[in-house]
This record gives C-alpha cells, sequence and structure tokens, in this order.
C-alpha cells in the first residue's frame, strides 16, 4: 500500500507567500465574545481580569516570535505589527495567521484559571485571525492611531452607558436611547455632572488600550534604553500588575543571554506593557526601531 | 478624536474568497509535537489518550460547524472536508482556516486533562493549519487515501521500530538503521518472528487512523440508516470508547431536534468515530451525500 | 556595473498558479468597440467582415495554442476553454491570460486590411481578457449556454432596433423607447408584422454567434470522423466563408504531419467553425473529448 | 431562452485588486523576438527601427493611460511605472495587465509599416506582460536600475559579439567562445584594439536604452520647466528622431488644453523620451513627482 499514487494531491497545495518590503499586521478577534462575557459574568464595561488574560495570550505570542515588535489589545481584539523584514515561515500567510492565532487561543484557555480563578471555563473559546499588508510606515502609523481611536471611543459609550444602567437604574434600551447621536463631549458632561466621574481619572488601560512592546536593552549592562518618562498613570509596567510576571522568569531579560549568544548583532529586547499614547509621535519618536527594518 | 481619518486603512483588507463549487479541505497539524510528546511522556508509539483527545478536538469543530461532513485524523493531525456547495463565512480563506484551527486548539487545551488527567499540561500547544482546494470528488478520494496510506506507512514503521527498542533492547540509533530500507513485508515478517506480533491484530485505531463521519439519520424515527455492518474491530461506536460522551449530550441525536425544527429540509445527522479503511470504495458507497453537493 | 545587487527585486515576482484539475475559460473583450465600429461605420445591426476578422484572430489563437479546445465568438468577445489538464506555462495566470490577449489583438489588426480592405484601420484597437476557472464540466456547459443566449437576446434586441432606425423611420431615442420592457415574443411578432423579416432565416452566425471546435482527425486517413450532420443552416464550414484560409495552409489537415510525428499518441485534429447550438446536449455529446481530460 | 439560468457562471469571476499604495510595474516582453528579428532580418546588434517601434507602441499606452508617468525600454521589453496611487481600474491586476499589453501589442502591429517600410510584418507577434508590485521608492529606483543595468551588460556583450561575426570573420559558435567568461574592461578592451570602436560613443540609445518620462509643463505657459541639462549626446528630444510626431498632434502640449479643463489641480505634462542614465540620483532629484504619490 504505497502511498505515492496519491502524492499527487499535493500539487493542490498552492503558495500563498506575502509580498517582501511591506509591514504585516495580525489581527485576532475574539468569536462569539459576547456571549462567552455573558456566560461567564465579565464586569461591565471593562472586567480587567479578562484584559489580563488577553495581554499574556499576546504576550506569550510575542515570546515565541521574536519578529513581532509591537501589539495592541483592547476589549477581545489583539493586532501584532511584525518587522518589516520579517522572514518568518517564508512569509507564508496561512502558515503565519494560522499558527499565531492557535497560540494565542491556546494561552488564553491554558491561562484563564489563573485570571478568572473563581469562574471555570465553561467550552472552549475561539478566535478568528487576519493579516493586513501595509506598505508604508505612515499606513503603520494610522492603523494603530485607528485601533486606539476605537478604543477610546467605545470605553467612552461603554462606560457612560453601565453608568446609566448599574448607577442610574436604566435599562439598557432607555440606556441607549439616552446616548443616541450624543458626541464625545455630551457623553463627558453627563458622566460628570450625573455620576461624578471624570473620565481621565478612569484606568488608562481602558481609555488607551493595551501596549506591548519589544524594548531594546543595552546588550552589555541588561538594563533599558534611558526613555523619556511617560506620564505615569498612562505607563504601568508590567512586573506591578500581572499576576503572571513572577511565574514567568522566561519573559525577564535573563532569558536574553541565550539570544545574546546566538544572535549577537541583535540588541537584547524584552516586552514592556504600557497603556499609553500612540497616535501621537512620542511614542514613536522613542522607539524608531519599531518600523526600521 | 474622530476615527474616521483613519479608517481608510481597512481598505488595504483584500478579498480571500475560495473558488464556488470546489471541495475544501482543512488540515490541521500539531506545532512541535514532537517536543510535545516528549515532555508529557506521550505512550509510545501510540498514544490512546492523545489521540483520543484529538478525536474530541475534531468532533467540537465538527459540531460547531455543520458543514464539515468527514473528518481523518491520525497521529498529530486531522483533516476536514467540507460539503462542496458549503457557504461558510462567504468562503472566505483567512476567516475559515484561522477560526476552525482556533476552535480545534482551544478544545485540545479545554479538554486535556480529561484525557491525560495525571498528566499536566506544561505550556500551551498550538497547532497550523491550512485549506487546500480540489476540484472533483476523484481528488478528495485520493486525499483521504493519501492520509489512511501515510497512517499505515508511519505506524507500521513506528510499532517496530518501537518493538526493537522497547522489547529489543536497541538504541534508538540502532532500530533505525535495522528499518532502513525495509519494505513493507519485511517489517511485518520482523515483527511476528522477532516479537510475536501480528500487526493485523494491532487496534484498528492505530492502523486506520480516526474517522469522524456526519452520519444521516433517519428524520422520523431518529433511527441511523441500515448499513451494511462494518467488520467488528473496525468500527468502534463512540459511545464505548470516548470519556467525554456522557458530558455532551448535544452532540447524540437528542440535539437534532432544534436542528429539525430550523432546517427541515435536511436530514437528521450525528457525527460517529469509526476505524475503518477508507481507501477503498465500500465507505464512500455507503453514504453518497459526503461527496454529493 | 554589475546588476546582480539590483536583482533582488526579482523577488517580488509572486507566483500565480491557476489550480490545477480545473477548467479554465478566457474571455478577451473588445476595449471601447463603440467607439471602434462609429469611427469604421461598422454595418448595423451586424457588420459580417468585423466578425470573420474576430473569428480569425480567435483561429490564430488555437493554432498557436494546441490546448485551446474550444472557442465561442459573438461580437466583440471570444470565450476559449482550455482542456482541463493543460500544463500550458505551468498555469501561470498572468503569463497565459497576457500571452494570448495579446496574439488575439495583434492577429486582429495584422488582418484588418484583409476582411476590410476599403476601411483603413485609424488607430489601434485594444482587447482586455481575463481567465475564469471552473472546476466541472457542468459549469462550462452552462458558461458557454450563457454565452449563447447573450447572443440571441442581444441579437434579436439589435436587429428590431435596427429595423426600427433604418427601415421604420424611427430615431435611435423612439426604437429605445418602442422597445422598453417587451419580451422575446413581442419582440418576434413586430419584426415580421411591420417588417417582414422572420428572425429564423437571419443568418446562423447572427443568431448563434461562431463555434470554433478543435474537431478530432482519423490518425490514419486524416479524414474528420463521420458526425451527425447539423442542421444546413447552423453548419459553415470555414473553407466556404472565410477568406483567409487559402494563405493558411497551416491550419488544413497537411499541417498534422508535423503533429503526428512528434506526438503521436494526440489524435490529428483542425479546427472547425460553426454555427450552431451549443447549449442543447447534441454539440457535447458528438464531443465528448472536450471536457475530458 | 433566458440566460438567467446561467449567470450563476459569473460568481466564478474572482476579485484580483492590487495592493493599494504600493508601485505597479508592468512589464512587457516580447513573444519569441529570436525568431521576430530573424524572420524580418533586424540588423545586428541593434536595429534602431524596430527600437523606435517599440518607443513607438510604449508612447501610445503612455498617451492613453495618464497614470503611467515613466517607462523604460531596451530590447523586445518595455517597463512601466504607475503613479502611487493610481486606481486605474480599481486596481483590477488582470484588467490593467491585459488592456495595456492588448494596447501595446496593437500599436507595435499598427505602427510596423511606417518604422520598417520595406519590411512587411510576415505574421502577428504577440507579447507578455506582468505587473510587479514594489512597496517603496527604493525598490523602484532600484528596479529600474536593475534594467538599465541589463541594457549595457547586453549591449555590451552583443556589440563584440557582432563586430567579431561581422567585421573579424568568426563564426557565431567561435565569437561565444572568445567572449566566454570575459569581464567588462576585457570587451571594452577588446571593441577598442581589434575594432576602434570607443564603446562610449556608440548611440545613447543602445547604451542607456529609452526612457518615455512624463514631464511636467507650466500650467500657464505651457513651457517645460527649467531642468539642469543632461549631457547631450545622452537626451535627445523626440521631436528630432520620432518619424511619427507630426502625425500625432495629440501627445504634444496642445492636447494639454484638455486636461486643463477638466483637471485643474494637474500640472500639464507631456511625454519625452530621453536615452539618459537612471541608475543616479540627478534623474529622480530632477523630478520628485516621479516617485510622490
Amino acid at each position: 500500500m504505497a502511498g505515492s499514487r496519491y502524492q499527487y494531491v499535493k500539487k493542490f497545495e498552492l503558495p500563498d507567500p506575502i509580498l517582501p518590503g511591506t509591514f504585516m499586521v495580525l489581527r485576532i478577534d475574539g468569536h462569539a465574545f459576547h456571549r462567552l462575557s455573558e456566560v461567564h459574568k465579565f464586569a461591565k464595561p471593562n472586567d480587567e481580569r479578562a484584559l489580563q488574560l488577553m495581554d499574556h495570550a499576546a504576550r506569550d505570542v510575542m515570546n515565541e516570535y521574536k519578529d513581532i515588535v509591537l501589539a495592541f489589545g483592547e476589549s477581545d481584539e489583539y493586532s501584532f505589527l511584525f518587522r518589516k523584514s520579517t522572514a518568518l515561515y517564508n512569509r507564508r500567510q496561512a502558515k503565519i495567521v494560522t499558527t499565531l492565532t492557535s497560540l494565542f487561543t491556546s494561552s488564553y484557555v491554558f491561562n484563564w484559571s489563573r485570571y478568572l480563578p473563581d469562574t471555570p471555563l465553561e467550552y472552549p473559546p475561539s478566535f478568528d485571525g487576519r493579516i493586513v499588508v501595509y506598505p508604508s510606515q505612515k499606513e503603520i502609523r494610522d492603523y494603530f492611531s485607528w485601533r486606539q481611536a476605537d478604543t477610546h471611543i467605545n470605553n467612552l459609550y461603554n462606560t457612560i452607558f453601565w453608568a446609566l444602567v448599574q448607577q442610574g437604574g436604566e435599562t439598557t434600551t432607555q440606556a441607549h436611547a439616552i446616548l443616541r447621536g450624543t458626541v464625545s463631549g455630551t457623553k463627558n458632561e453627563m458622566l460628570h455632572s450625573r455620576f461624578g466621574i471624570n473620565y481621565n481619572t478612569i484606568p488608562a488601560r481602558y481609555r488607551k488600550g493595551s501596549v506591548l512592546v519589544q524594548e531594546r536593552v543595552c546588550s552589555l549592562c541588561s538594563w533599558i534604553f534611558e526613555l523619556p518618562p511617560a506620564s505615569s498613570d498612562d505607563l504601568a509596567s508590567t512586573a506591578g500588575e500581572t499576576p503572571g510576571t513572577p511565574q514567568q522568569p522566561e519573559q525577564a531579560p535573563s532569558g536574553s543571554s541565550k539570544q545574546k549568544a546566538s544572535k549577537k548583532a541583535h540588541a537584547l529586547t524584552r516586552i514592556e506593557l504600557h497603556h499609553c499614547d500612540i497616535i501621537g509621535d512620542e511614542f514613536w519618536d522613542q522607539r524608531p526601531y519599531l518600523l526600521a527594518e
């Protein structure tokens, strides 16, 4: 029973290379997460534990695939930026998008109980993934601006919506009706006058989303480069907030020794979590390597 | 901060439709499963628990995506056949391949402890996925023949290899050397003469792989159609062997009532696990609907 | 000045293979032929010379590319069917579609003066081309039925429209208004009652379009196979109507000697022009090789 | 005979958009031009008439498709650069590549007798075309450098090769043998010492190829912008050498009035033919609009 007479079917596997010299963005989205959040009683408008779990899964992907230099997460989605010249899996589209979406999913399920210890996972959640190709730095900047602007818009809406419901005693139908057609200013004003909430004091995680960045570390001293300080409420070091960190020593600079040995030419890196603005120039000016080769 | 000025970046998301009127096969493969099996001490040459976990994940995918009519699994891979006319996600390639690979992965991690209760999962495993498009029934038959022939070739090799190592006291290097260049007949003979093993008495699961098929069930009486009986060692009903079955009543025919209500025109179906030959005509002749529209 | 430092740009040339085991149809359409027909005063509703020129160009393409087994032309378009297993240019899409569209265009310009000797070509006309891939015989039959049904619909409309204008003294605006919303029966009736034209006596070329088919010729005697006779008004042998034939002896069976020598296994063929029905089964039943491998 | 039941076959026409924000290069190559040049006794190593005909066809394409800003030709090939933001045919790949290859072919055949009046065209020549997509200016510069370096390498080889054959009395086999493995310096030296030819005095057309560029013209005075002068032997104005110019007033600036009326925002342009260096920065620095949006 030699299999050789059937092997011709392999010829139907067609190549799917991604154009060289372009930036790839992989965006992973939760599949039917409305139901997932209902079933598992996620806090509204934001469930910090669920967001930290997303960050953890994203970090696992970045640790495994070093050509990802930046990731941005909000709600049930995460976007990953590869360095322009990546040759990961020879830039084969299906291979990249499936393997990374799979690893993200796997980490999400694997780490669920760490972040939601009192909420057993009821069924296996899933994600979809897509790769979008951008030719230049400008579009990459605009892509991430688009996602962070979306974070703001959604969070402002959800914040006032759930205040109306949870504190204001409105039904969800009434709350939608009240907010229909309102602009940002009106929502901010309503939040302040009716509920005494200053939107800007809401945690940066909710307002800005999560920014995971492969920070370059000095190769001799293993210290991070001196960076101009971000405003303190917008920058949260991973160490302070991620419960997973103590258990994940391989993410710390100590892991760099192996990398240093095998790839001397590369600077040492470590992945840092921020909740900072990425629409303005400051973030990018401080990290020119993100959009370099 | 309106996001509208950035929305042009959505234009870079290009369509990726799969040609209508063709059969799609999704093949999911374990990523670095050699390491996974080492770390978790999978039994050699076959670990029944790990194979059952694969079957469980595949069944979850089929339960969620009813347009999959057949699946075939061996080792760390699973192939899924969609009915030819499926319009799942408008036949968008990346959407299909990522969502299903993600769900398979999720189920694998989610159900790990059910099948390997004494072996904690050490890290999140991942899979890759690809969709191959075939224009006709002939290629689909040959595709599945290719995979099942591969199952046989690999299992015969692994069976004698591990017999040489585990019972014959050979090193793995010696075992490879002994087997180099041998044909099937020689391996069968060696298995019998040296270790007293009759290859044909090895469980069908290992020799034939796993065949998950959406069997059509009579819509009035909820009984499976009368089928010519498969040889008893090649056909194993799910009920008897899958620990997950009692907890998954939605996979049993009872779940069909909902389906019956919403899609009267469709016959009721249920997913059955076999370990039978799919190279010959018998399997396909009994189920003409698999390769129909 | 070695060019080697620039050669990396070749890496941006990505593969574009067409799925194996499928039928390719190449459709070539005139670009801005409304203007071309105005400038060169093509006869309305049909200009036989211009149609013969299209047929000539199509025949040149079929003579050069033997894997084309059938072509259908109407107005300013021509569709070419490749045998399913063609490996022309390794099935590279851009290579096939551009080379053949180019040759068609070239022949059209090259042979213009033969068919329209008193009408100098005023400027270079152009065509576009596209390849559509079909998985099965059924879709191929339906594709050609679609084109021939279109021929009928357009020709019936144009015949009555130009009768109203040329014989009935209507303006083109009035003629369009008269025909708006009319069904086939009404148009036929109007044609007969007002202009005494029996639509079925109009030349088959206009009603049925042009069918160029690679007819199989007996390899021993060089005579065409005995075929059931088509109705005489629907079948026109090329010899009687194409002015180009005498100058193109390579299209006659004599050219087969070279082919016979080099490809003994293939039957001898010659390209015949018909204006016959290709919607019904008869045409296809007589030529099973068209849709075979 | 309604065609509606067959129209589903249109669903098999899949989209093929080219990534936005990228540069497209269309390269057209002669198909079997070795034979064409033999049959029509093209002069060796370069036939000026045949090259001028290529230039004429390229100019016709640029006149018709204003989004082409630059073209480079050598031997039987021509490369066309589109401005980055072109929306021609909604960036549909097959539509663009076939229509333009067709027009190029058509013009080549249409204008043959103008450039080779004593050499009747024996049969219809054809071309293939391909579109290559480049993400950035750097790759565009390198693409054109690659083609012009290739022009030099081929022309130097052909010049000495045909000198050996035509003046040196060598057979073509001997000539190839003499040149095997020689570097540029050796060929230059051989050309000078054996045949008294100074390579640099050979016409720029042969050494540099043909550069067709959409030069920007002042919108008020219709005079070309003041440009730093190119060296005189490398720059040939079209007026002096293209026989077609007098008959083609639509290519002259006078044609701009229509363009001015309809697209006020655009500068007036006209297409100029140069035989100048495009590897260095000077050509590009003078025309920043070529690589702009």
